[in-house]
């Protein structure tokens, strides 16, 4: 099952997609919201409100305002090897606020503060039933489906001191769906894809993970209790343009592109704040 | 003014606090959603609810449930120090979960998981305004008011990897409140203590800050929109147990103390999780 958050002249609106097809979910404006009735998924797919086209949907960030983004960082192996470290033996986490995000084709907003904008392609994992403490072997239970995401990085301001929050959470910068996809239609394992002006950046399959989506709902939730409409930005394969020689930043006007075989497309285009 | 979340058997209540007693907000159930009409501070003034009586009280968090909490590393000269560190050019920032939060009376939850929880006392700014890129001349405007937070560290978490999320946000660990005393009666400047079972730990005026509250307002919307509720822990001063020889740490049973003249004190009893 796919489900996306429609944006309509009322407001915005969960529906559910069956191929071309988008039937509203009445009684939910977001996937967020839906996700926090415990019966979502029979909610869903028993919906029968009003449908739109998938052709031209103007569509918002899958859950527009997660209670809390947890990022990752390090998690794929050949990113790590770009950036000289060593496998790592715990992940690292790191936020991001949900003022940041933004819809599968929205704008992606170039501050004038930062010279250094760059993609990172990852696989999001969203949650579906609130936990503590979830063993590893029941993490799948509390995943409800996965989605697209790019953390774009400032890169000037990520490193301007030992903590890299203030490049990650920058207004309007994280392109997040189109769709959550449940795990009975997708696994990680299938190529992602990121690029620039449809020029290649980053591809690498989303099985080169070296914490997966189920050790990491288990890991965070040994924190913190992990609630519906959560979401796990897992990490981002190498590629990116702060790693190249020499460095590669978004520029105005380009288009960024992000893709997971199976889950579908970002297409952010680049443009600068006034 | 003193604006307070109150726990009662029906629920929370924003309550305003006269000397010895308490006064319902009729219509919003915490502080946060107070803030969130742009004439809180009228509402607040005028409110004439059911009353209580301070002593005895039960209060949450004082705002719990905060969008965003945006935390400041380094801020202090002597921690900085302590921690043998520069005098920094930039604020560093990273984050904490709502979910972290608890009340200024509540049970401190020690994990099994941790054997290195800490103490780090902290002035903390809440928003009452929204702004983005908010100059620091106008930064005092969206300043709804200032409490009193203890950014409890699990430091062996902390330092897992290069991010510190993961040490800064185990449930249940932030005790925050008492009240939001608004800037007419307060400013940045009084004394800052912690103490762990009447042991002075932490002493340090808050005028000691390297980025006072209205630069740092100025600097964090210069990235995201500072949204009302929204919070900002500005950094502890030194005498946090990790940088004590030998290093002491949070135990069972003790009770942590955190005080800011003006602002009130969060008493906190160490309690293992089962």
């Amino acid at each position: 099952m796919k489900l996306l958050t429609l944006r309509t002249p009322a407001g915005t609106r969960a529906v559910r997609q069956d191929g071309a097809t988008l039937t509203e979910i009445d009684g939910y404006a977001t996937v967020g919201d839906l996700l926090k009735n415990p019966g979502w998924k029979d909610v869903a797919a028993a919906a029968t409100g009003a449908t739109h086209a998938y052709d031209g949907a103007e569509l918002a960030a899958v859950v527009p305002a997660p209670g809390k983004i947890i990022c990752v960082g390090h998690n794929y192996r050949n990113h790590i090897q770009e950036m000289g470290r060593e496998i790592p033996a715990y992940p690292t986490l790191f936020a991001k606020y949900a003022e940041s995000l933004i819809g599968p084709h929205d704008d992606l907003a170039l501050p004038q503060e930062s010279d250094a904008v760059d993609w990172e392609a990852e696989l999001a994992v969203i949650i579906g039933k609130p936990g503590r403490r979830i063993a590893v072997a029941d993490a799948a239970c509390h995943i409800a489906g996965y989605a697209v995401l790019n953390d774009v990085s400032m890169r000037d301001y990520q490193f301007r001191t030992i903590q890299w929050l203030q490049g990650k959470t920058w207004e309007k910068s994280t392109p997040f769906g189109p769709a959550l996809v449940t795990p009975d239609e997708f696994a990680a394992g299938p190529l992602m894809t990121s690029a620039v002006d449809g020029e290649t950046m980053q591809q690498t399959p989303t099985g080169d993970l070296v914490f997966t989506p189920e050790f990491l709902v288990s890991y965070i939730s040994t924190i913190i209790t992990l609630n519906p409409g959560d979401v796990i930005a897992t990490g981002t394969p190498g590629g990116v343009g702060h790693a190249r020689d020499p460095k590669v930043y978004l520029q105005e006007g380009q288009v960024l592109t992000t893709t997971i075989e199976g889950l579908g497309q970002l297409n952010n285009r680049v443009v600068k704040e006034a």
